[in-house]
């Protein structure tokens, strides 16, 4: 039986969604605290030409909905959860061209409810947004 | 020049995001609530086969990004504005094969901010989630 | 023993928070929608002279909570529940000498958990904050 | 005419609800991130004996809107401002007899609009809460 933790902590193409947007999740770091980053190229274009939100939502609640299964597994990337609730706040635009990463950040949580905070930072450092989630375990 | 209403008061493929997940957005109601609407494909499935829930964000903050430019634009569709902040809460899931829409309502606002609530219901009449946003007009 | 359900559906100083402020809550009509109303005071004022933006989240809270424990004990106000997230978008402000109700509406849940939305109204009708939260059943 | 910046950086009972609830603001220290403090006592408490759900917005609402002001104003804490939107994830619960303080940190802005979060912690470190809000400069 294949090990739920991927080799070399990053998860690719996992769903037909991530297939989609082309992000690539790293859940391998020391820290627990789980990345999303994306190429943010011309498919990931709104209106004014800049990442669409809708996609630093997403970014935003895959890095803290896979910083949350940490939590709840103890370094299992893989506990079934469901995101209950979001919150994110756009700070600045992200340019076609840059590279964005999503951090998650565990401010609190119990058995089968994590509270979680979320900054995506393009990679001259700009802060684009930030969330809070808060994600629920559920029966695989 | 152009107008910039679309005839049929449906707006599809305008920018790259919209084209990669395929939604439309309708902004011809009389009743000035901005509709967006995605027939549920594998490519838009998150980890348990279900509507991802970054899909979900961003058929919302369409649906209510485009009714807050109706609002500021009395009836014109395409007022430039950016979300602010934006809170999801996630229902119950969308199953692929589904159709989904999200509408957007004006809470309230004033000349530049607009506060606006959504809901998005799947072909059956079930809530799958509802959302509230806070839009900034922009200089275009 | 005694019942827990207020003969005539009214909670008033129940808590010390209760107390200090002053509202009552009205957990007894046929929709199981819990209400929270204040006479708003001049204890109750902000820096600009109108009801403090902390008090309309108390009672957005007030008003969803009892809400989402109508839901989980089917017509029981009383059963026990933390919240565990809140959003709440203050739309215009509501004036000392006028009174104001906020209550809460149901948008999903399960056994455990309650997603509730809520909106606090003066006494000329207007809408002074709409609230989205998300309330978790504990043991008591 | 007297200065706007309290000499010591202490806000005390300047308005209705700070003085009902007794929370005190600090705006004097040297990062620009305002303080809302609080000993927690039994005129606080929520329907199980801890500090009130409403009271924690409160003391979140102030520190970020204090430290929006701190922003807009470049250190002056009396800018007129309103609070658009805020969310409040509550972690862990406050003890009567604790004492709390909330402390805002920009994450963004313009001339007109501040991003701020927040979080609220006991005297003995614990995280009691985190927020985000949005908040809007208005003439004075």
């Amino acid at each position: 039986m294949p090990s739920l933790r991927p080799e070399n902590g990053i998860i690719a193409g996992q769903t037909g969604a991530q297939r989609l947007i082309g992000y690539k999740i790293d859940v391998g770091q020391p820290d627990r605290r789980a990345r999303a980053v994306l190429e943010v190229g011309p498919d990931h274009a709104n209106r004014i030409g800049a990442l669409h939100g809708g996609i630093i939502a997403m970014l935003l609640d895959a890095a803290m909905g896979f910083t949350a299964s940490l939590y709840f597994g103890e370094g299992e990337p893989e506990v079934p959860l469901v995101t209950v609730s979001m919150t994110t706040n756009f700070v600045s635009i992200a340019k076609i061209g840059s590279t964005v990463t999503a951090t998650g950040l565990v401010a609190g949580g119990g058995r089968s409810i994590a509270q979680v905070t979320g900054e995506l930072v393009d990679d001259g450092g700009a802060v684009i947004a930030t969330a809070t989630g808060v994600f629920r375990r559920i029966k695989g």
